[in-house]
């Protein structure tokens, strides 16, 4: 069942799976004249898709594609100067270009289960092989940015049709590393 | 497969389908010497198992049993003297029992998408044939309170078993009501 929504570009006409052997690559935003470049070392981890308003998003797309790497992964190679952090105050210090607003780099730098990780959106590699998307984050959210409530059902239909399980949240896995790290902080960590 | 967890008492065993023609009552709260009593008109709604760290548990379970009423349905019939707010900086002002501990009722002020309704606990009801719970909330979360998260695995499947399909955060249902409460705020809902 084809959504009313567009899910987005590198989605919405099935999911490409990755390479075994990708290993980093070439990010790039959408300038024309001088481009930033940032290259990433090794694969990415967590790719997923997310609905928050926060994550950049190709125009008319619903989604974001996101994943991440560590922070020593991540290099600036060209034209860093047109960079910007869209928003000191977040928790991901997302880095866009200046002038066609991609998201090039997001990391963590505050005390957080996700410390030491960048944000990046695989699909601005110069090249293909990435490890793809394999769940729906922060679907709900969708609706702040104008999705229709109406069209949730078929947002999630489609999303568990691609093979993207749709949450509101992070997934499962995640989440727990999240409820884990929050634990060990308070002194409630309990092991088997 | 059972859940080397205790999920919650009233569902261990499996979860007491309500019937419908059930009408309201009275929560009674755990203490033998001049309990609260707290009425309740008509069903309750969204019950379900929460994780929460806030949410009131009986003694050794990992989840509650907790669900919403308007509060116009809710009125302290007996010792409301013993109560006090546990958390008056919380969402859900959640009213106890100051000798026993038991939560009675939960009302939502602030303007929030959950406004004019209280959380209760049905547990408490002195009837049977409210509402069953439908769902498992905030799963994730019972690792702050001292589940290993190497049980998580076998929580999820017991859950599921129970027919409580586990959520991290709320069920799509409640997530994306928020969602729209939060569209609408923002000026961003928009109408298929």
């Amino acid at each position: 069942m084809p959504s009313q929504v567009p899910i987005h570009p590198v989605l919405d006409g099935g999911v490409t799976k990755g390479q075994a052997n990708f290993n980093g690559g070439t990010l790039v935003c959408a300038c024309t004249d001088r481009p930033v470049k940032v290259a990433i070392k090794g694969n990415v981890a967590h790719n997923h898709a997310c609905g928050c308003t926060k994550c950049w998003k190709p125009k008319g797309a619903a989604f974001s594609v996101v994943a991440v790497t560590p922070h020593a992964n991540v290099s600036v190679l060209e034209n860093g100067d047109k960079l910007q952090v869209v928003d000191a105050d977040a928790l991901i210090l997302r880095h866009a270009c200046k002038a066609c607003g991609v998201h090039m780099y997001g990391p963590v730098e505050r005390d957080h289960a996700f410390k030491g990780l960048d944000f990046i959106h695989p699909e601005r590699f110069q090249e293909g092989g990435w490890a793809e998307p394999t769940f729906a984050a922060f679907v709900s959210s969708i609706i702040e940015s104008g999705t229709p409530p109406s069209a949730m059902t078929s947002v999630r239909a489609r999303l568990n049709e691609l093979g993207l399980t749709p949450y509101d949240c992070l997934n499962p896995t995640l989440m727990d590393v999240i409820a884990t790290w929050v634990a060990k902080k308070a002194g409630t960590l309990r092991e088997a």
